[in-house]
């Protein structure tokens, strides 16, 4: 018997990751090019971009032109980012075109929220209180309690499976007062501390605790273990994943500026169908639409595979 | 109970495997300040330059220049390649600083020894039976058997496990007709086709097969895979790996030109040690290592952990 899912989830994050990182400046276009190019591969769930400050993220200064611009495909949904009502008004004019829903976001590190957001992770849970009664007083779901720096940090070291679940516990307390229904836990390796025994361990702990959530893992490739972590999870079932076609993305905390991003999409498409897993992903597709953020970008990613090409090029040609 | 190893021993082959592919000229007194800081990090086996034919590899035209160059450290092995005779006989020259031995070499794909060697398997087998004989005519002991292409070829497509078992057999068959005792096989992913489940269906048969062979594998982060790959083998026991500081290296066969080196040595030491399992090396200063090797080169080299950093550094400061 074997715990492997037969089709994993790849939740394509690269636009949003990507162009918030990017020293840039992007042109809309060029933006609005790779969007379009990502639905046309398969992938069936794109995050396009964020609804945040101007002032704070230059490169989302023009969020609504690029949500405007793109040509939505049927059969893809897309989503956005934002952090408080401004953002989630912003998104809320993208009805039409988005998929609108709400999250619980938490840390497991404290150390982390008061260097990234200056709140105490009390103030941070007051603020989430009030940012679910904000969702849903607009009727934006909320059904996903995401939890950062699930696997360690950089300003508190490692983290416990029982911070963890404890973080969870928090969420799901927000959610239960407010009375929304939680579906979607995401674990998040923030600053790319999960090795694969680590994974599975909190995995393991978290799913023996709800084992009716459905988990979904947001992994980093800061220290370049991001697909062996992807791999041990999946052999204990976890078939969602957030990824950014070429590894997008950075990491903007503490002595990591010019470390890398998230787990390449294509590397994952690669994993899963080299094991017999379906993604619906074209994975030659795929590697050219990262061979086209390359381009746009300006600058090499951190992928490898769009430099060598897929194994099945290969078969063909053999 | 576990098949984990105590040990992990780091074979680093950064100097070799890089500055033959490097566009360079990387100065001769670069390479030797990298072989000698390699020696500082704990590492005790350095693969240190090729002796082949300066026209053929420009890069290694300064071979004994280097190899006379560096300033050996008490306890670490340093070893050198060679293909024919003429190579032998210069690395024969620096016998009191280099540790010589043979290697019976094959490849588990025809089409590769083809394309790479313009050789079929029979003639390579005729080839490797007179260099095991030239090897032991000059008391050099031949006791490895070294596979390239054991889990793929871009000639060729897959590779059976099969196939892999039957050029093994082939090298024994050349070593004890010689008279050679083989002690070590050495498994490469000369082109970057290896993925998890493969590593341990390759590994599990050869090693039922030959379970009193030391088993080495030579990885290449062709597509993202490399870390995922050895953490298998890790799983299984295996505990040999031949590695390059920074991912040093590439990729000359067909169409990976631009496609990553080999397997990076600190990011399977990070491994190890997070799963408990020594390496001898301080990765702190190996990541130092890594760093200086990326200013040799002039670019950006595929480590991302040279990149952010060790985990231990920021464990110290939270």
């Amino acid at each position: 018997m074997s715990d492997l899912p037969k089709r994993v989830h790849i939740q394509e994050e690269g636009p949003r990751e990507g162009f918030q990182i990017e020293p840039g400046p992007i042109a809309t276009a060029d933006k609005i090019r790779l969007i379009e190019a990502l639905a046309e591969t398969g992938l069936d769930h794109i995050q396009v971009c964020s609804f945040v400050s101007p002032k704070i993220v230059p490169g989302w200064a023009d969020a609504e032109d690029t949500v405007s611009g793109f040509k939505a495909k049927p059969g893809v949904r897309y989503t956005a980012l934002w952090f408080n009502e401004s953002g989630l008004n912003r998104a809320l004019a993208f009805r039409d075109k988005l998929a609108i829903s709400g999250s619980i976001s938490l840390t497991a590190s404290e150390g982390f929220t008061k260097k990234n957001l200056n709140r105490t992770h009390e103030e941070n849970l007051a603020a989430m209180r009030k940012q679910t009664a904000l969702h849903l007083s607009h009727s934006v779901p909320v059904r996903r309690i995401g939890v950062m720096a699930a696997f360690g940090c950089n300003y508190q070291g490692d983290i416990s499976p029982t911070q963890v679940i404890s973080t969870i516990e928090d969420g799901l307390a927000i959610a239960a007062e407010a009375g929304a229904e939680i579906t979607d836990i995401s674990l998040a390796d923030t600053m790319g501390w999960a090795m694969p025994a680590r994974i599975e361990r909190v995995l393991g702990e978290v799913r023996s605790r709800w084992p009716e959530k459905r988990i979904t893992l947001h992994l980093h490739d800061t220290r370049g273990l991001a697909v062996a972590n992807a791999h041990a999870a999946i052999k204990m079932g976890i078939d969602r994943f957030d990824t950014t076609v070429g590894g997008l993305g950075g990491c903007p905390f503490a002595g990591q500026k010019g470390a890398a991003g998230n787990i390449c999409s294509e590397e994952l498409v690669l994993l899963c169908h080299e094991m017999g897993i379906e993604t619906g992903v074209d994975l030659d597709a795929l590697i050219e639409v990262g061979r086209m953020a390359e381009a746009i970008v300006g600058h090499q990613l951190p992928s490898e595979l769009i430099h060598a090409g897929s194994l099945d090029a290969f078969r063909k040609a053999a």
